[in-house]
């Protein structure tokens, strides 16, 4: 894969790094990750918070929108969370552009886990940017 | 203070306590918790990941509604960035119902931090949450 | 195209039809509505009233939530207004489902008008729906 | 009361006022205003559609952060609908505003019917705004 502004700008993110979040691609305002849930984002009932959820699905949106190149901050988002995330669930979080005018983005994310009867959706994110500068 | 159902789910809450995230105050609907920003929050530029900040204010938020005493959870959330936390920043984050119908509340949250001239605002967060038990 | 339950209930949503908004489609989740922006919607400067453009994405997603047959309300939404519609616009709605799960779904709808060079979005809408009875 | 931006803005509003919008306040990014659900709001149960609460909604917050001044438009919204408005009823909404930061705001509104117990709630939006010139 191509190397640009979104790999960049996860290189630089130690703190999704040390969540062992995995940039698995990044290109053209989409982008991939994934994350499994340790014991450190978990409650006691082994229920992850659901900060590291968004945590996860805000570090995807960032890179979907940084993979154009401007520098582009988020701005704000609106989570729902469908079902809980487990201790020891390997999470996938997919990025999309949904549109872009002016400065601005949207973008939705997807969080998911891989069930037996296959993809279990976790969160539905959509997540608003802002480009601070070329 | 008096403890409540709030704090029993807040002792349960390894994942904000391991993040140093005290709680300071929860009752009637109401919470009021604190965060420093560590070398595991930030980005190489020494900045707050926006994920650390929704996730004081979620957890904020889950003690403002659990202080009533009935399991509730949050269904999702609304939030805006306004200015960038930095690692060292103190924190603080204070819940306040706006209302509750059925088994919904809502509740706002605002994050900031004490600057020189006064508390600064970092982030506003919307929560809704869903009673699922008495 | 076959009638269900959503075309029932855009025939007896008088404020929808009294506005002008035609019903396209409505099936499985999905459905596609048309209104014209008249006198009636804008300022004095042409331009339409925001809540207008709610209006026609909050029916547009209660066409495609009733769609399945249940009766199904609309608990909230989230709204980015991306550009003006003016006075003699047409616009177009195109709700599609994102997930259910319990009794509550997300659905996305965006809200286009169609320029010279083709679809120029005028808002981003994504609605949270609850079934309220089979 | 003395009349300011927010006065001019309205009474430009042909939409809002055609509707029978009153606006009873707007001052230091606060406003009130007072809508009839009628006839043309409602389905064929009464039930007035959630689009004209969201307009009511709307049209407040405008007042509210157009009261500094500055043009300033709504970038986009969240709105929680609590309980529906019914044909006759007399709503209220009252909006205030939350924070300022560059040139965005956000304001919060609550649309209430006065019931026989009290103040009901009928929703809770968050608007977000834009100042685009001086």
């Amino acid at each position: 894969m191509d190397r640009n502004a979104a790999h960049e700008m996860f290189d630089d993110d130690q703190a999704s790094r040390a969540l062992g979040i995995e940039l698995l691609e990044a290109e053209d305002g989409h982008a991939r990750t994934r994350m499994n849930v340790t014991e450190g984002m978990v409650n006691g009932h082994k229920i992850a918070h659901g900060g590291y959820v968004f945590l996860l699905a805000d570090t995807t949106f960032a890179c979907a929108c940084n993979s154009h190149g401007p520098v582009t901050v988020a701005s704000g988002a609106e989570v729902s969370f469908v079902t809980a995330a487990r201790l020891g669930d390997t999470l996938t979080a997919i990025a999309t552009e949904r549109t872009r005018y002016g400065r601005n983005g949207i973008y939705d994310v997807t969080v998911t886990r891989q069930d037996a009867e296959g993809p279990a959706v976790i969160a539905e994110f959509r997540g608003r940017s802002r480009t601070i500068k070329s």
